[in-house]
């Protein structure tokens, strides 16, 4: 098939990539002119504009978006006069499913097919494959198949349509949730080792052992394997965890349909208590342990 | 009535002298003579040996113990030598309820009564009086009755026979784990209203205007207050909470007794959070975040 | 002063009662038949549309609205024609404080005032007075000097101007954040000492004992006292706790402002996690040890 | 080589089996007849007691025990009697670590060998292979690899000696802590995505697509592909959740050690909390909240 990629980061080029290994004709373009450098010494086809991207693919178009959350709205009012009816947009970034709703509508009034796919995988998946959860019109979905057939692990795995418009996302949204639980448990645990000194474990060897056999295995696992291994006391690494978005939104779904998640919950919180460089909440407790028992401030230094 | 205080630090020293006002006759010893020496020169009538203590009060003696949980067993090992049948001891520290138990069992071999009296009301005690719940044996409460009304803020209120051995203590733990939860619950409102800064609040007037007619009113608000209005910005104290112990025998407790308490918890886990330096889970996190999806890393400085 | 109260419901009841008693003129107005007769049986003046109330005050107006906060728009779409250059409208309710902004920039565009004003004190506020949070312009604030005297437990405190618009109502979003909070604290406390069955504790007596000089006291507790003296099996209510908003409110903004605010998040997630009936989560796990560990499987009854 | 089993429960009778499928002599030992007749049918050996394991094995002996934790003592304390110097007792179930380095404290002083040997792989060991975490001497380890290397998935791979003792048992306990925390993350993620039913998402396609590329994939998420496939509304299943201990280990530990598990301990109240009934905490923070602001309280059907 022949798809046009808009956004060749990390991610978008590296599915270019893997599209073209399957045999698809892929046309790349980024607004940054040294992503479109770095994909075409690779060998993509690049053009300069989305104008360009429109006219070097023979109706009907897939476009496949695959930029920052923030940037969707605008892409898509530069692409869309471009495109015609039955052309097809998919979003496989980390939009919130209530906008790619809301976008599947706009399109829709245009003539235009909107998908919303959820893309899990990292850099990893240029290899492994994709996992992709694809949310809007069944027809639509059947007429992307054979790109997604390609972009998954394998023709009949690690892809679905999963539902109607923003599906794709809210499930991606909940992957996403699920992983802050996730990592969190494991990092919990794996310091909890740690400062068991007097037991001496070698943490990379524990998670080289529960890698086979164990309840607990998963890829994830296999990533703090490694991670442990190359570097075992994690020097030089600070403890500040970024998040970008989607575990916020999940809470926020959560609250929203009354559907408790603490662990969840109790991850994301972590996240933001990790960028916390001088708690108020932390030298206000100190100051009310100070009045009522006499108890001792440290002093800030 | 006479009494013997074991124990002249902040809380132990201030009993003594609330006792003094209301009449009673106490006789102050502690380890150091620095103790010793500033409630000598505050009037009060101070042995320099447990011997010296148990001579100088006409049996049958009472002895309240204001010690550090870890110095109960070490001083009852001193004292019960020279303490005889129907003599009294209480203890007014933070013990743990089963060692409460155990060792009201092992006085009552000897013949000696053993109270546990959770006290609570910190430095503010001396002045307001102190919330005081005692466990044991009914006939030695009623013997003890004269002091607790002094040490409570009223003869009839503020104090009160809660149950056998270990209740008093069993009280005053749970006690501190809700004032954990409540303290947390507090810290963290203010600080999502000091982060609001395009708003402008100012914390101290919102505080004051709490402790007027709001829900939320309390002792601990009017302490924060104060807190807010002496340092608005809590300038100058370090983000670090420390615990003496009775949260971490609450959650211990509820996990014990299948009584979920999560907010409790919770509250003992942001103190444990305040201390950690370089978190080793904040470090695996960022690692694992860097694994799988190319994200940075902050590199620690 | 004048006041034309818009809602008679519990709140706005007693405050247009509290507001008489303090010698001021209240005229009422409900929707509901019933409410604006109960309020004219206590000797309230009432009418029966919002003209009827805009007629009978004279120029400059103030009006508060004690309506619910899904209403405050409807209310106010019909009653800003009713009123003129320097009217003033309160709204006394639990608003966001995100659409007080709005409407107070609207209203501001027609020339009336708008302040919104956080309150507390909930059906104790008729003897106690009401603590009260206002946003918004100075002067209309010292225009309604007079009112919030009355309305707070003391002319010089329990209430304040806390800032520009929308302030009232975030200081009082918080406020309920912590309330949630401090609850779930004590709930969590008493829960653990009604467990604990061989210590006989007496729920009440401790509560009591706790109200005098403890570091717990608080209004809250003198409400738990009370609670757990009247019914201190807690017989007969169901273990379903319902959230008027604020709580997720405050979980939002916590979110949005990067504040990690784990104990009043653990909070809500409670109050969501009481009303679950068929835990889908619960039933997951279940069913997730059952096939890992061959664990038996408790059948739905 | 040749070994005693000690419990022919789920785990022993499957550990038995493959050992005996990877040609090692085994005989086995229950006191409930019922269990040694299933393993009898099976082909197994089986002796109808302890003194009979002894004498059908040759010295030096090594006696695996796969019996609940409460029952460890009691085993040993029959079974050291009837062993002697360089015997060698593996305890594969989930002991304390602190129990083991206790036992093996013990068994040294009779020149009895004693290995912590953490075992994770619950009824799929049997084809997949168990994941072994062993704690103790290197030379006993090493004494007894050719029966870990037929336990483990493989022999190079899915087990390890790991420290000293007790070193064994602490690394399964963290284990099963991060598996309350991964089990918790998923069921609330699926949770979520059931209750948002205009979405109609089949859980179990989901689950699939995930299994394959995403970064959620793991073993635990194959099981509940196959949980949600086989009953997608987890009909029947009562919102129960047990718990063996070790989640309760993990957190005590935690604290202990000034670790924050906030994660791991929230999992841990999920599981008590799924088993209330009638919450206390419940039902007080209804009758608060009706005491306060005369919301209505849900009377117990």
């Amino acid at each position: 098939m022949e798809i046009g990629m808009v956004g060749l980061g990390r991610m978008g080029a590296n599915m270019a990539r893997r599209l073209r290994r399957g045999g698809h004709r892929v046309v790349g373009f980024d607004p940054v002119e040294a992503a479109r450098q770095a994909a075409a010494v690779d060998g993509l086809e690049t053009v300069d504009a989305l104008a360009g991207l429109a006219a070097a693919l023979a109706p009907p178009r897939v476009l496949w978006l695959m930029v920052p959350a923030g940037a969707v709205d605008a892409t898509l009012e530069a692409l869309l006069p471009l495109l015609g009816q039955g052309d097809m947009v998919v979003d496989g970034g980390n939009s919130h499913y209530r906008d790619s709703q809301r976008r599947a509508a706009h399109c829709q009034d245009l003539g235009v097919h909107f998908l919303d796919c959820g893309t899990s995988g990292g850099v990893w998946g240029l290899e492994a494959g994709y996992s992709l959860m694809v949310g809007g019109d069944a027809d639509a979905v059947a007429r992307l198949r054979p790109l997604l057939e390609t972009l998954a692990p394998a023709p009949d795995r690690g892809w679905g349509h999963v539902g109607p418009s923003g599906a794709g996302h809210f499930a991606k949204m909940v992957h996403n949730g699920i992983e802050y639980g996730m990592m969190q448990a494991y990092a919990e645990g794996f310091a909890l080792m740690a400062r068991k000194q007097e037991l001496g474990l070698d943490l990379a060897q524990v998670a080289r052992i529960w890698q086979h056999g164990s309840v607990v295995r998963s890829w994830l696992l296999d990533l703090a394997a490694d991670a442990l291994a190359d570097n075992p006391g994690l020097e030089g690494i600070a403890p500040y965890v970024a998040d970008s978005g989607e575990g916020r939104w999940t809470v926020a779904e959560a609250i929203d349909l009354d559907v408790p998640a603490p662990v969840i919950t109790a991850s994301l919180m972590e996240r933001l208590r990790s960028r916390e460089r001088n708690s108020f909440t932390d030298r206000l407790l100190a100051a009310l342990r100070h009045r009522f028992g006499g108890h001792g401030i440290a002093r800030a230094s």
